[in-house]
């Protein structure tokens, strides 16, 4: 049994997790939700090959999880952005977020990368908050403030990144 | 940049995807949550290779997420257990559960598979309800009631694969 009859399951779960169940998707969806809105960055900061990244894109397009915008027409280059149905997956990546924060995998421990405070009561959201009732919760209702240790990860790897590219042009050209 | 690197981010989310970042581990961990707690068992329901779901048990035990008993000493036999930071994941399953219910991927729609009710208030736990403030959430605050459509899928489930042993078996002898 594979992918396809798990996604076939009557068990919402396992249907959601057919959908969203592999730290990629997941993990673009929280660089979306960071404002990283194009192709480069994505895999800069995931670390995903490009093959890889842009079959994913395809499937999450498909899944109504995200939509590309055109920003440049050519070549045709496009922006990523999550629909309101990837948006809700904010609550399910503030849940993972919560219990990494309890069970303190991070080498900053319960110190969170991303300080957040929840807007309309200003409480900080650490890893016993819960999300209030009322409308689904996305990461639009909170203030977000970025540990420097994690702004240092995301410019090293970004860098990183950048000087591969240059590299592969330099070498493509001569 | 793979797996290793995305696990040494200071990031709690990125942190707790290299964890549980994919649908095998969410997975396991629902069918422990089920009761599932023998390998065949955790096999039928997921539709897992036997290789991969040893390699992952074995890897979900080093992080900490399961322990197994021994049941049977000759030949050795264990079944698996959520410790508690497994059992704390039920929370991650939870919202998933949610999102599955209000974008409605399963053939059941927003009917779900399982029946939840609030063991504290007695309310219904569907697509929209929160988990109250207090200690974190697991499947023991509920009660659950499944849907016949989803018991006889897990029954068909058990079955084949009970029936591809046998012909396997059947096969050796022969």
């Amino acid at each position: 049994m594979g992918w396809d009859e798990i996604s076939e399951s009557v068990c919402q779960i396992s249907c959601a997790l057919s959908e969203v169940g592999d730290r990629w998707t997941l993990l673009i969806m929280l660089e979306l939700s960071m404002g990283s809105r194009r192709f480069d960055a994505l895999q800069a900061q995931t670390g995903i090959s490009s093959h890889l990244l842009s079959t994913r894109l395809k499937r999450m397009e498909d899944d109504g999880l995200i939509e590309r915008r055109l920003y440049l027409e050519r070549p045709p280059r496009y922006e990523y952005y999550a629909t309101p149905k990837g948006k809700e997956l904010d609550a399910v990546l503030l849940t993972l977020r919560a219990w990494g924060l309890r069970w303190g995998q991070s080498p900053l421990g319960s110190d969170p990368s991303i300080a957040m405070t929840y807007k309309a009561t200003g409480e900080v959201i650490d890893g016993h908050w819960q999300i209030p009732r009322g409308a689904p919760f996305t990461f639009d209702d909170i203030e977000a403030s970025m540990h420097d240790s994690y702004r240092h990860e995301r410019e090293a790897k970004a860098s990183v990144f950048h000087q591969k590219i240059r590299r592969k042009k330099e070498a493509a050209a001569k």
